[in-house]
């Protein structure tokens, strides 16, 4: 058979990312026999005729015979990719085979890279729709905000599989799961934590939110323009909604600096970067999470002058906050009870799993586990799996 | 890691063909290595940052470094599967999954199967426009006629990637070859045989403009009232177009047996019974081909009374007319020469190599090659680029 996948002279030879590259990163196999007729006759006519039949007269039968159980549809239409940008679908690819390997690798979960040709909030919801009863699972990945909220919202209410917009709520999972660590670290209790998140995209409004859930109470948000608050008269309907859950709470205004004035905990993920003058006033023992990649907004050498606990997207430092640790987990316990949604309660389940364990060795340096841990995709998982049927979504 | 397939009991356990189905009968799994964090420094962060780049740069290094080039969707709305009818998606998975696995096995062909919740030809190919990015073809699969017909066409005009609709194109490339060999073997000229096809779906059109273009003159199609000829009152546009092509040319009309009475060849894609009289009066050393599944139109013990040459599509039989002799050799070769589409070139190029596959060993029970033939794949992918680099249509 001809080779699939010809490694012959390619435009970047010589490059090892690109060398990597050529052909793609994955590839479909089969996982039943088809060595001859009698195979085949299983496998294929006319012996599936009968599973088909099966399933047409109890869709419920889908969950046994068919993979669609277990594969998830990783969907972009390429808007926010990585820190790249509206790069369109052909480009976002590479990333979206980089998450589907990561999704078998880290979680048994078989994930089908779909990069979608428009942008248009109407149509990725309706092609979306049209698709779902190929997959178990929706995993909406690198869509610029706000679109991506409104569309994971409508989404979750029209299909009773999980869907789970990713740079939303596997950053926020990880940060909290990391957050959690270093204020038991720093003797810190989180009602009276005072925490800045830098950024109100995708990453910093699902943060925000679960970091509400877990009993953070004085919170400011931050864009280019400032702390996000409802004094201000360019809000978008998103920011509003986020400036009444977090600044309007404590009346704070003003610029990042005066945000940062006096606070415990910094959360970046917003890029850019953060004058070592306006973190050297935060207070004592402070914690910094800088999570932009490849640049942190707070170089770790810096952020280390002033806070106790740093934490960074990159895997070169201590404490990489890196979503991998969440979503391949997080799937695989709501696939493997069947879950109709992602609620709440198994996010937050999958943040303490996460931070349990850390353990006995909580450090400075160790406030989260490293992504190729092989406790974290099970322990995610079985905490996943507990917290559907807590929230009554498990179908099995 | 929680297994993905548990093979625990299940509904239907101890029936073999169910317990095949347990899980599915596919995965998607990696082709590079992810043991830690260079490999994930490489094949993800921050390393597929520059492919990406490159891709937006230049969309056509997509067929160096992803898997689009080698991947096909398997398209279906579920309205026409096997003979069971309009099950929809769900029901229809089995099957495509099926098509995937000996997309892989034939082929080496990376094939997603999607089912889509919607019957609205607008709806489907909207659909499938806006996730062409993430594939290298589009392969339409049990869609009910005459909607088929328009979905192929409007995407084949507005996509850049191969475009097939196998229930059409796949029967007729490989009813075409096993007819080459059997006309050869009878002493026939095509120009002067008289062939009559069964059934006006997405098979007997397909195949009736296949044979058109293979030199066939004397041709009668007919469906559930008889020959297909333009002085009937209740035609579609389609079955108008075919009388056209067809029966209105030797000005034939009236009943499935008067269009057998004195035909050379018989081409059943139809279903039902054609009765034994009936065939009892085609020439001597008469073609039937009765492909429906599982029940051939005229029982091969039967045919082979009034026959010289007889095939079905099933493998029990000699000369099994499976379109897995076709379509993973046709998607392999169009892939590996990045064809923009499959010309009517390519298609008759694959229906002669596989009646080449024959060659010496020509007989009444092997007209056509086993689908476990290692050739085939090989020697109709070979066939099929040449022909597409003689259509102009490829683009390596």
């Amino acid at each position: 058979m001809t080779d699939a996948h010809p490694s012959s002279t390619h435009p970047h030879a010589g490059d090892p990312v690109f060398d990597l590259h050529v052909g793609g990163k994955m590839e479909l196999t089969s996982t039943v026999p088809l060595a001859g007729r009698d195979d085949l006759s299983l496998a294929y006519t006319p012996g599936v005729a009968r599973v088909c039949e099966a399933i047409a007269a109890d869709p419920t039968m889908t969950r046994h015979y068919t993979w669609v159980p277990n594969t998830v549809a990783v969907v972009t239409d390429g808007t926010a990719v990585l820190g790249l940008g509206d790069i369109g679908p052909a480009a976002a690819m590479p990333v979206m085979e980089g998450k589907a390997v990561l999704f078998k690798q880290f979680g048994n979960v078989d994930a089908v890279p779909i990069c979608l040709a428009t942008t248009d909030v109407e149509e990725i919801i309706e092609t979306v729709v049209r698709m779902a009863p190929s997959f178990g699972g929706i995993n909406l990945e690198d869509i610029s905000a706000p679109r991506c909220f409104e569309i994971e919202e409508r989404l979750k209410a029209r299909l009773e599989i999980p869907v789970f917009h990713d740079d939303q709520h596997g950053t926020a999972v990880v940060a909290l799961a990391a957050l959690w660590n270093a204020l038991e670290l720093t003797g810190r209790d989180a009602a009276t934590t005072r925490v800045v998140i830098s950024g109100a995209g995708a990453a910093g409004v699902a943060i925000a939110k679960i970091l509400l859930e877990a009993g953070i109470t004085d919170l400011a948000v931050t864009d280019r323009k400032g702390i996000v608050h409802s004094s201000r008269s360019d809000l978008t309907p998103v920011k509003r909604e986020l400036a009444e859950m977090t600044a309007d709470k404590t009346g704070r205004t003003g610029s990042l600096a005066d945000a940062l004035d006096g606070a415990d905990v910094y959360l970046g993920v917003s890029g850019g970067t953060v004058p070592e003058e306006d973190v050297a006033r935060m207070a004592a023992d402070a914690i910094i999470f800088a999570m932009a990649n490849p640049h942190p907004e707070v170089h770790p050498e810096v952020a280390h002058r002033h806070a106790r606990v740093v934490a960074t997207g990159r895997s070169d430092f201590p404490n990489q906050i890196n979503n991998v640790l969440a979503f391949p987990g997080i799937f695989r316990g709501a696939f493997d009870v069947n879950a109709s949604a992602i609620t709440e309660g198994m996010k937050l389940a999958a943040a303490q799993a996460l931070a349990d364990l850390v353990g006995d060795q909580l450090s400075e340096d160790y406030v989260i586990p490293s992504p190729f841990d092989p406790r974290v995709g099970p322990a995610v998982a079985a905490a996943v799996a507990d917290a559907a049927r807590r929230d009554g979504v498990a179908r099995t």
